[in-house]
C-alpha cells in the first residue's frame, strides 16, 4: 500500500461538522429543516462555503446556485469531482446529502494536512434543490448542470406559494456568475446514506451502487358521481373513492406480476367532497412505480393501465393519467462501480454492490462523465425523517472509501 | 269526498316560495349555500318567519333555534306539526328540507284561502341545523327539542373555526326563549324528497316511508411506518395507505356478507404525510354503514371489524376505530304511515312504502309522538347538490298528500 492509500479521514472532525450544519434549521427533534432557497438553506450554504474557503478551494457559483470548491492539481484539467446537496426536505435528517458534502470538504482537509497535491484537481460540489420537496422536479441543480433542464426553465419554477427559484436565488445571495450547464469533471463519485434497509439487513458497511431504479410517477384522477351514501344503493353507484381504493390496493397486484425489484407505492390520496356521507364524485392518487430495469418498469406501467381500466369499467367510473415524472434506469460507469469495490474491500470493509432506490446527483452526472456512487447503511431504513441515524463508524467508513476512491481517480487513469 | 277532501295547494306560489328562499346564499348554478348559522342562514329565517308572520301564526324560537309557527285550531292541545328544515350543505339543493317547510306553509295558507278551522291546532317548524355539515351532528335541533341531547351541550357544540352554536345563535338573532326540550305535537309528518333513486327508477311518485335506516358512522385510523418508496422493498413495509385502501376497497365484501338492505361508503380518506414518494406513515379513513334493520347493521359491523383486524394483520399496522355516530333503525307509528299511503292512493297518486336511507327531523319526533314522511322523486337521486331536482308535479303531489294526511290528522282521531 502507498503512502496516500494509508490515508484516512478524521472520523470525529467529520461528526462535527454534521452537527455544526444540522444546527442550522434544527428542528429540536435531531433533524433539520432546510428548504431549497430559504433562509436556512442560505445560513447553511454561508456556512459550507466559508468551510470551502477555509481549504482555499476557489469557489464558484453558478447562475442557478450550484457551488463548486476545486483544490488544484499538479496538472490542469476537469477535477475528480465530490459532492452532494445540503438543502433538506421540510422534516429532514443530518445526513442525506450533508453526509456527500462535508465528507467531500474532510476528504480535502485530510489532504491538507498530509501535504498532498494530486496530479488532477479535485473539487467539492453541492448541487440545488436537489430535494424538490419546494422546487419539482427533485435534482434540478444537478439536472441543469448537465444540461438536462433550460437555466431560463429552471429559473422559472415556482413554489405553492409562487416564489421563483430565480427570485428566490437572489434573495438569499446565490445567484452566481458561473454558467450552467456547467463543465464536466473528469469523473463523479457521491457518498451518500443508503435511505433504505438493504445495507442494515446483509450487515454489509458499503454499497458500491451500480445504477439507480428508473422512475415512474402518474397522478390519477377518477370521476364517478357524487351521490347520497345513505340512499343509493351499491349497484347504482359509480364511486369515485371505491375506484381508487381499489387501484391503490391492487396494485400490488402489478407488483406481483412484473416481480423482483418492482415497488409500488400510492403516497397520496383523496376524495372529493371528501365527506362521510358522501359517495365521492371525485379521487385523485400519485402511484409511484420503480424498477431498475427499463423493460420491466415498462411492463409495470402497462399492467397499471390494464389495472386502472378494468377499475373504470366495472364501477363506471372515469379515470385519467398524467404523468408527473419518467427517469429510465441509470447504469454508472463499470470502471467506478469496480474501483469502489476494490476499494472497500483494500481498507477491508465490508462491501455489497447495489441499486438505489432513490434519485441522487450523481445519476445527472452521469450523463456527462464517469459517475458512481458509495453507500452507507441506514438505520431501519429511515430517511426523510428527524430519526435518519448512520453509526459513527460507517460514517468514517464511507468517508475513507470515497477518499481513497476520489485519490485514485485524481492520480490513475482508471477513467 | 268531503269538501276539504276537494282542497288543494297551489303549486305555482310553492314553487316561487323555493325560489325566492334559493335566492339566499345563491351559488350561481342552481343550488344555494346556507351553512346552519351562518349569515345565510339568518336571512333564510327572517324570510320564512316573515311567511310565517304573513299567515298570522304565532311564531316561537326556543333556546337552540328551533322555530314553531302555530296556526290555532277550534280545539286546544297539542298541534299536528309538519315541518323540516332551511339550513342546506356547503353546496346544497333548492328542495332538501326547504320543501317541507315551505310545503306546510303552502298547506295553511290554503286553508287560509278556504277559510277552514281545524279542530286541532297545527304548526309548520323548522329545525337548527339538520345537516349538521357545520356543527355535527346532523339533526341536531330536532335532537334536542325530543330531549335526545341537553341543551348545553348542544349550545356548545363548535364547528371547525372554534366557533359554537350557542354563540353563532346569538350573532344571528335565533337564540330564543321557548323551552329546550319543545311540547311534543299531537302528530309529525315530513314532507321530504327522496334523496335516492328508488321513486324515480319504480316510476312512483310518493312514498309513505315507514322507517329509517339504522346508521354506523366510524373513523379508523391507521398506523404504519412512514418509509422511502423507492428504497424500502414490499414484503419491509407497514404501508397505511395500502391498508386503508383494502379496507375501503373490501369493504364492499361487507356488504355481500349481509345481504340486501345493507350499504357502505367510505366518502373520507386521507394519507399522510401524503407525498408521492413516501410510504404513507398514517391514514384516517370513515366508514358508512347503513341498514333498515339492527339486527343486520350490527352483522354489518362485525364483518367491518373482521375486515379491520385481518388487515392490520396482514400489514403489520395498528387500527383503531372510534364511533362518529350511531342511531338504531327507526319505525314509524303504522297508523300514520297507513294514512299517508291511503291518502295518496285517495288522491289517484301512486304511492308505495319504502325506507327512508337518509336521516330526517321526523325521526327524531317520532322518539315523542306518532311520526311518519312523505317522499316525492329525486331526479337521478341527486341530491346535496346543486343539480337536485324534483319535477314540479310531483312537488305539487307530496304538498297535497301532505296537506290531506294533516287535515285528517287535524280533524279525525287517527292517531
Amino acid at each position: 500500500m502507498s503512502d496516500l492509500g494509508r490515508l484516512r479521514v478524521d472520523g470525529e472532525r467529520l461528526a462535527e461538522r454534521l452537527v455544526d450544519l444540522a444546527r442550522i434549521g434544527d428542528t429540536g427533534d435531531g433533524g433539520a429543516a432546510r428548504l431549497a432557497l430559504t433562509d436556512e438553506d442560505g445560513m447553511g450554504r454561508d456556512l459550507v462555503v466559508g468551510w470551502m474557503e477555509d481549504l482555499g478551494l476557489e469557489v464558484s457559483v453558478d447562475r442557478l446556485g450550484n457551488v463548486v470548491g476545486v483544490r488544484p492539481g499538479r496538472e490542469p484539467g476537469p477535477p475528480v469531482m465530490t459532492g452532494s446537496h445540503i438543502d433538506t426536505v421540510a422534516s429532514g435528517g443530518r445526513y442525506d446529502g450533508n453526509l456527500g458534502v462535508l465528507a467531500g470538504l474532510e476528504v480535502l482537509r485530510t489532504l491538507d494536512d498530509a501535504s498532498v497535491t494530486t496530479r488532477r484537481p479535485m473539487a467539492v460540489a453541492f448541487f440545488t434543490d436537489e430535494e424538490g420537496s419546494r422546487f419539482p422536479p427533485d435534482m434540478l441543480g444537478s439536472l441543469a448542470y448537465v444540461g438536462g433542464i433550460g437555466l431560463e426553465e429552471a429559473l422559472d419554477v415556482a413554489d405553492t406559494d409562487g416564489k421563483r427559484v430565480g427570485q428566490e436565488l437572489q434573495r438569499i445571495g446565490y445567484a452566481g456568475v458561473a454558467p450552467v450547464p456547467g463543465p464536466a469533471p473528469h469523473a463523479f463519485v457521491e457518498l451518500h446514506i443508503e435511505q433504505g434497509p438493504v445495507l442494515e439487513s446483509t450487515g454489509v458497511t458499503i454499497g458500491a451502487v451500480t445504477g439507480v431504479q428508473g422512475i415512474s410517477w402518474q397522478r390519477v384522477t377518477i370521476t364517478g358521481q357524487a351521490n347520497h351514501a345513505g340512499t343509493t344503493p351499491m349497484h347504482l353507484r359509480h364511486d369515485a373513492g371505491w375506484a381508487a381504493a381499489s387501484v391503490a390496493a391492487r396494485l400490488r397486484e402489478v407488483v406481483a406480476a412484473v416481480g423482483d425489484g418492482q415497488v409500488a407505492t400510492v403516497g397520496s390520496l383523496r376524495l372529493d367532497p371528501g365527506l362521510v356521507n358522501v359517495v365521492a364524485r371525485r379521487a385523485e392518487l400519485t402511484i409511484d412505480l420503480r424498477n431498475p430495469d427499463e423493460e420491466r418498469l415498462q411492463a409495470a406501467e402497462r399492467h397499471l393501465a390494464n389495472l386502472l381500466a378494468s377499475v373504470a369499467g366495472a364501477e363506471g367510473v372515469e379515470v385519467q393519467s398524467e404523468r408527473l415524472a419518467r427517469f429510465a434506469p441509470v447504469r454508472f460507469d463499470e470502471r467506478v462501480v469496480g474501483l469502489v469495490e476494490r476499494t472497500a474491500a483494500a481498507l477491508g470493509i465490508p462491501v455489497q454492490r447495489m441499486v438505489s432506490g432513490a434519485g441522487h446527483d450523481a445519476q445527472m452526472l452521469a450523463r456527462v462523465c464517469p459517475a458512481g456512487m458509495v453507500f452507507v447503511p441506514s438505520q431501519a431504513g429511515i430517511s426523510h425523517n428527524p430519526a435518519e441515524h448512520t453509526d459513527p463508524e460507517d460514517l468514517v467508513a464511507g468517508a475513507d472509501v470515497l477518499l481513497q476512491t476520489l485519490l485514485t481517480l485524481a492520480t490513475e487513469d482508471v477513467v
